[in-house]
């Protein structure tokens, strides 16, 4: 599974918590952009709204594995991959990996996996329903992953 | 100036940073926890939507002096007071005291100052505009505020 | 697998995102709240620094599922169970429940799982080490973890 | 007063409200950032642990003044500057202003203030004690800083 898309980040002060770490909730975060240079790198809004419908991708599964921690000052290389392409449904596969000396270690830090779902909501009530992707969303999801795994 | 409602909060891990202590943009997140709060007190909502308008009290100005540390698990109350009521402004006032044995210390850990501004924005371009407040708020707001202070 | 212990919390303005909702970062720092107030309940401490010693509960997996978002005001029941007990760790299990007129919803708005490993961290390198419980908290988490889920 | 280091930022997802914006409990994060990005281009650790003693630069004082929203995907180069140099305390004004087709505009979006006080704090017992700037720092500082704001 290669990366789609790659960023680098450095540990900020305000992401240590008093354990000297990030805390964990911020490798979330980290994900959040990641995927957000995905969307932005196909040239797709992660979220638009437009009269009467407001389409966006929320998750309804995140999860991460933590195997090192990552300090104030850190770097990491964030990757992402898309692991499957479901009607409504993607989920994402993201590592992060320190960078040591300006190159990314071998082992990552941590391994997170992301299941978004695209929604329309009522602008008036919120309330939500799965969609199929809309197809000019679909045909760059499928250009950028692997066919095998597009359901 | 009297405090027109108190918070008690305790500080979580996820709010320390590295040096141990609680990062310091939480005091302005609490200071918002304790004008919801507010309020709610008065039976008013800290954002509306209804269609065609947005009313909310977006910060124009908020700022915080730090006298000592809050750490992990330390619990504090939050006072919030109205400062000055202005046509389209409200400053309110907000200390932080740190319970010792169950007390709120007299010289507090923090003292901080917000001043949130009135505006509907449109629902299309996002563009705000102050406006004063509605009479029920302002009629709230005068009654909870001494009137010596009310603009 | 019953709840060993519930906390109640309330969507701040801070936690919501531009879609409405409660960011879903945020659920994974209620579950922290959660597994802090637990050890509080044990009489335990998060994390705990003695001379030359560092002993914390640093996560080592953490996931969540999102059912149905919480919103701004909304209040959630969120409780936790001991899943397993191992040597070295102990997964617990975390449901957010919904208030409604006062009232948790049967249905989780998510349900989430986090491992936490004890570990002792060197002071000085920061190099952490996995080891079993002190004695003093397996006694206390068998004790309210039910036998046949203790390994 | 002109600006001593610049970095430029994106809103992202996370860092946004319910009323669409840019939190702004977040200016103050990027604040921050600045600040840090300006100790690294003097070669000066944010906060450095020593044997016995830990050197650390906790904020004394923190405002911002708030004159147009940020967005989603919004990109601002934040300015900082030395504004006076003390014994013990260094203010820095930090401005955000807001990329619109790769220009900086002229009016920020947002002005800050943050006044940071050099401090030792006891590694046991963790209280503070305010300390002139090592040598080398106020050497820096004072390279950085025109003299005449320099106390």
């Amino acid at each position: 599974m290669s990366a789609l898309i790659k960023i680098t980040r450095t540990v900020e002060f305000a992401e240590t918590d008093m354990a000297g770490i990030m805390h964990f909730s911020n490798f979330f975060r980290w994900m959040e952009a990641c995927e957000t240079a995905f969307y932005r790198s196909l040239d797709l809004p992660l979220i638009s709204f437009t009269p009467g419908r407001v389409v966006g991708w929320p998750r309804v599964r995140a999860a991460c594995e933590f195997h090192a921690p990552l300090r104030y000052g850190d770097t990491a290389e964030v990757r992402l991959a898309v692991k499957e392409l479901r009607t409504r449904a993607v989920v994402y596969s993201i590592t992060f990996h320190k960078l040591v000396r300006g190159r990314p270690q071998a082992r990552p830090a941590a391994r997170g996996e992301v299941t978004a779902v695209c929604v329309t909501s009522d602008p008036k009530t919120g309330a939500m329903t799965a969609v199929p992707f809309p197809r000019r969303v679909r045909t760059r999801l499928l250009r950028a992953a692997p066919p095998d795994r597009a359901g």
